[in-house]
Formats: C-alpha cells, sequence, structure tokens
C-alpha cells in the first residue's frame, strides 16, 4: 500500500505544536489516541536515527493522552488495572505497567505518573482506557473521578537533552532521576516534568497542562536547542526497534497475554495485592507461555514497511510473525520486532522472514534491546 | 493544515477490501476504531455527492467495527448502555442507539444489530466501546461474553441499491425492509445483510464474517454494478451534512450529553427500564437542554476544511460553533453542521461565522436535515 493523505476533522485531533510541526516540514502522520502524532520531517530515517543518537529532538507527542483516576478510591482502582505491585510506589514516581483484561490479555502498556496518594495520570497507547476505567468504576461503584484532563506531552529526547533542558528550567533539572518527575516553572506556570520518552537516548517529556503557551514552550526550547543542533523529531523506528520498545496495536494486541509480551518484570503474582487479571495469569504462569516478542535481525537488503505480520517459517513451518521491520544502518541488516512461538524463541534461532515484497529472507531471532555484543559475531562477515 | 500522508503499520488496520480501494485510486484515508477509512477517489466531493444521488456506489465501511455481546446477561448490559428502550426489539432488527456514561454523556452511537434474545452487536462509530463494555461486565460480575468479531461491513449506497443487490444475492432482498436484516447466500455463505448505511440515499449494509471472500464479494458487486453506473465511494461530506447526518467526534463528543444531540426519541425515560445515566438525563430533561446540533447555511463563497470548531456570533457574542462546513452545489452556499447555544437554535436565526481563512460569513440556522422548502425562501434572490 502507498502512503496515501490523511484527511484531518476535530475528529482527529491536532495539538497545540501542529502549527510548529507544520512549520517545520512534517512529511506524514499516524493516528494515536484519536490525536495526529508526526512521523518523520525532512530527515530520511536513517539520518534522523543518528541524528537522534548524537544531538536532541523536539517531539510532539499529545497523542500520549492522560487518563486521570482522582477521589478516595483512585489508588485502588489503578491498582485493579494493573499486575504491577504499586503498593510501594512514590508521589514524583513514573511506573511503566501493563493493563489487562480478566483473561490476563492486554489492554494498554501506559506510564502510570503517581501524582498523590488519590491521584494518578495513565500516559496511555493507543486505546480508550478511560472507557475501560469508566466502566470497572460505575460497574464497582468506585468513588472516583475519571477523566482526560487538558494536558499535551512534549518531549525532549537525545544525549544533549539535560543540556538543554538546563538552559531552560535551571540546572537543578539534571538532578532529576530516572522515571522520576518533578514540577520546573516555565513563564511563571508550574509544569510537570518526567525524565522519561519513547526512546532509549535519554530525555524527558513535559506534561503541558497550559495549552494556550504551547507555542512559547516550543519556541523556548527551540531557541536555546540551536546551540545544540535541535531537530524536530518524533519516534525513531530503528531506534525502537534496536531498543526494543513496543508498540501497543503493533508487537502485540488484546489477543496476547502479558508474558507473551515480555512483561513478566511488571507483574507481580506471589503476594495478596488484588487485580483484574490475577488468576487468569497465575494459571498461565504455571503452565508456561506459548509465545514471546523477540527481536529478529534479517538480510536480502533493504525490506518495505511492515503493514500487516510477515510469516517466520523453518522448513515452512511457522514458527512466529514479525510486527514490525526497518533497514538498520548500524548492524547493515534489517532489524525486527516479532511474535516467535515456544521452542523458536531463543537468541540464534535461524529462521525465514517471507516479506511483504514476496522475498524469502535468512533471519536469526535476537535478544531485546539489540545488543551489539551479541549480534556481531552470529552475522558472516560482509 | 495542509493534508499529509498517513504512515500505516499494523495498529493502523487495513481491510478485506483495501487492495481493492488502493487499486481504485483512493485520494486520502481517514482512521475509525483504529481502521482506515478512504475519504475519496478521483471524482471531486461534488462529482461524488451527485454520483452517489442518481446511480450507486460500494464502500468499504470495515472500520464500523462490531462489539459482540453473547450470554446470559447479554440483552442485559445491552439494555444498561442505552437509554434507547430495546423491551421491543425483535431479532432481525437494527436499532439506532445512543449509549451514554452516567452522567449522560455521549461514548458513542452505534447501531445494535439484535441477532438473537441473548445475542447483539453494536455497529459502532470512534471510540473503543469494547473496553466500556467489557469494564461494565467485569465491574457488575454479568456472564456476557465480549468480543470483537472478525466482521467487515461492506455497503451499497444509492438510489439503484435494490437493483444492484438483486442482480447479486436475488429478487427476495427488495422486500427487506429499512433498518432490517437477514441472511442471503453468496458463494454458499450467509452473509447478514441491512437495509440502512450512513447516507440518506438508500442501499445495504454485508456484515461480512468470512474475509477471505472479500476480495470474491467486492468484484461480483463490482461486476453486476457496472450495468448501474457503479463507483467507488465514501460517506460524502456535503450529503452527509444536507442530511444531517452525525459523526461522533466531530459534532459531538463526551463533553455533550444526549440531549445536546438532539437524540430524544432514542431515549425512553418514563417507564421502569434500568440504563446507565438515567436520573441524569431525567435531571437534564427536568431543567432543559443547553444547547443543540442545527445546521447552518452560509455564504461568502467555497469555505475551507473545518478543522476545529468555528465560532458562531452575533454581534460578537458566542452563540455556537461549526464543527463540519463543506460548499453544497445544490444551495449553493456552504453548508454546517453546529453546535448552538439556548435562545439561538431556531431556524431562521441569523448568525456571523468565523471560518478559518479569516473571514466572517452571513449564515442562517436551519432544522435537520436540511429542507429546500424550509431553506430556499431564506435565501436572497442570486
Amino acid at each position: 500500500m502507498s502512503a496515501p493523505k490523511l484527511t484531518v476533522s476535530r475528529r482527529i485531533r491536532a495539538t497545540p505544536y501542529t502549527p510548529k510541526v507544520e512549520s517545520l516540514g512534517v512529511s506524514g502522520y499516524s493516528v494515536v489516541n484519536h490525536t495526529i502524532l508526526a512521523k518523520g520531517f525532512r530527515k530520511s530515517v536513517e539520518e534522523d536515527y543518528w541524528h537522534l543518537k548524537e544531538h536532541v529532538q523536539l517531539w510532539d507527542v499529545g497523542c500520549q493522552r492522560q487518563v486521570e483516576l482522582k477521589g478516595p478510591d483512585a489508588a485502588k482502582l489503578t491498582q485493579l488495572m494493573t499486575p504491577r505491585d504499586l503498593r510501594q510506589a512514590t508521589a514524583g514516581q513514573c511506573l511503566y505497567a501493563p493493563l489487562v483484561d480478566g483473561n490476563g490479555l492486554m489492554l494498554n502498556d501506559p506510564i502510570i505518573l503517581k501524582l498523590a496518594d488519590n491521584h494518578f495520570w495513565l500516559s496511555i497507547a493507543d486505546s480508550d482506557i478511560l472507557l475501560w476505567a469508566k466502566g470497572l468504576a460505575l460497574g464497582m461503584k468506585l468513588n472516583v473521578k475519571i477523566t482526560e484532563p487538558d494536558v499535551w506531552p512534549l518531549a525532549v529526547q537525545g544525549p544533549k537533552s539535560d543540556d538543554l533542558m538546563a538552559q531552560v528550567f535551571g540546572p537543578s533539572i539534571r538532578d532529576l532521576k530516572f522515571f522520576q518527575f518533578d514540577y520546573f516553572d516555565f513563564d511563571r506556570h508550574p509544569l510537570l516534568i518526567a525524565r522519561s520518552g519513547y526512546s532509549k537516548q535519554g530525555g524527558f517529556e513535559i506534561y503541558l497542562d497550559k495549552p494556550s503557551i504551547g507555542t512559547e514552550l516550543w519556541d523556548a526550547l527551540w531557541q536555546a536547542g540551536k546551540a545544540f543542533n535541535i531537530s524536530p523529531g518524533c519516534p525513531n523506528l530503528i531506534e525502537r526497534v534496536e531498543g526494543g520498545l513496543l508498540s501497543y496495536g503493533n508487537e502485540f494486541t488484546m489477543a496476547n497475554n502479558l508474558f507473551e509480551c515480555g512483561f513478566d518484570e511488571y507483574c507481580q503474582l506471589d503476594n495478596d495485592v488484588e487485580f483484574i487479571g490475577k488468576q487468569a495469569l497465575q494459571q498461565i504462569a504455571k503452565r508456561g507461555r506459548e509465545r514471546l516478542i523477540r527481536g529478529v535481525i534479517f538480510d536480502g537488503g533493504s525490506c518495505p514497511p511492515c503493514q500487516q505480520p510477515w510469516p517466520l517459517t523453518i522448513n515452512e513451518e511457522f514458527v512466529g510473525e514479525i510486527s514490525t521491520a526497518i533497514w538498520s544502518p548500524r548492524f547493515q541488516r534489517n532489524v525486527a520486532l516479532a511474535m516467535l512461538e515456544k521452542g523458536f524463541w531463543q537468541a540464534g534461532t535461524q529462521v525465514e522472514v517471507s516479506s511483504s515484497d514476496g522475498l524469502i529472507r535468512k533471519g536469526l531471532v535476537t535478544d531485546l534491546p539489540m545488543q551489539d555484543k551479541q549480534i556481531r559475531p552470529l552475522l558472516p562477515a560482509d
């Protein structure tokens, strides 16, 4: 399928930064949470990849919508929604947390921000968790107010993020720890800023709750960023695949349980914390997972975009499927994220990739994130 | 904002008809329910409008996803989800039904298909009602299975629909009544077909539950349609606005209650049927609605697309906002759907439209659907 035009209407929301993104030459959009997400600018994906790894970028991630849970039962409902044990969570903490249904199947994988004991934001991937939370609260008669606040995240990503942010928000922002947030003044307005983001290159996410100053915020970061070779950006597909950053709807869907996604470390089954899907997950844990998300690296020259899953086979037997794939300039191979069937997910397993261009390509299963020291020895010398 | 490209991935689903739509020269897409929806082909919107009103079109509406409720408590949950009294509904019936939350605010406006006493499909607009239904069922401990079946609606719309459908499915399909469905064989497979669709020009929706025959179904309709001047199509914005067909996310959102949308006839408050939001809606009914969706017709030459609401004013006082607008070749004016504040929604009210091109245009409030006999006398002679 070619890349057709996106028709925008009120239903598919722009963000406070959209005029800036447009003026900087956005080349395409996706839609996440009924909101547009830039998918590229003037640089190629490869140029953008190297830039992200060396400098600093400004990303409009307004599509990362917040589901706010506030009120006497907010902590109870938040805990019910995730298998991650939140008892030790403290205000100011960000927690990556899978959300599952009664069968342990994945509904979303937000970052939970604990604002106060009974006040949380779920910074969500692409599904209407607001409706899930509202349905649960109404059905269980919980006393909690559930809303989508008028908050528009803006990400600063890349190794020069600290230098840039210190210029705009002062040097104390350098002390912010990974997956912690705090408040920093901008134009006499306190902004919630977290050290987080959808890349492995370091950076921050600014949760702007006053959209009327979106332009000023963007401009201030852009001006200060000129000294650091700033560029507009967006989640980079090469960097995301190599880094093993998953995307709900792509690598996993409501058809997959938590263990198939490899989210074991965010699931505590051996205590008395109550959450939805606990019994189902205990049963799956007992009998073992049937499949697992892994990396795949494969040759045959630059592959087309993976718009529908590509089968992985060994001697014509189905052993998994690729959900996302792209050429990696670092490995000089294609890199991919894939769901591998039981018995075939060990790193080094040789598979055949049927890409949508009709080629059969030779592939190797890898751990995630993809590590040079694992992959290099597996590659034949060019 | 210009029309940028849409980047497609597994997360934004193609349909079984996408290859056909692509081969026929689709000019752009929108995204509805995580699925692509064609927004135009080679004809202009005006050419398409006249074609739809005279001939027959084939629309890929695979984005109209179904939420299936099946099991002992399916009827109970379906009724809880809508203020429309479903007690008299019979199997084989389609029912347009607003869904509201505990405050009477709009969550979606699906067509409910009653398949059997405890088996329903909700053919939804753009929000994840699957999650709302699952949350309610889990919270209320209801015994109902809630899934998204592998069903891909294909619409046949326009005045020649009956003639075309009779060729493919036999003459008995002519007897199908409006908003009723029945099963008709195609290639020895029974297909659920309803007399319904997102236009006012008549037609059918085929709920294909066997995607592997999507191409054959499309081809059979296309071949038979050649005698009727068939064209690929999609919901036509001019026809939709004139016909008063609303779109969730555009004309109304979760910020609007049922009465603001004018859905009074789908809300029964004076009986003992239990549903979510009943008390809230009773209170709103008592004190009266604060705003109402109406038509607006305005001049000043062809307007740009309305991507964010345009204010309506009288002597600089805010009296409402337009959500969707387009040039109507029939009225030789722009036509629009708008939310009008109390005191200003009477047909004939003169308003000023601030369109995004900076013009101030003279407008008139109209009833919906827009009627020649009401509108013509209001227009000055050209």
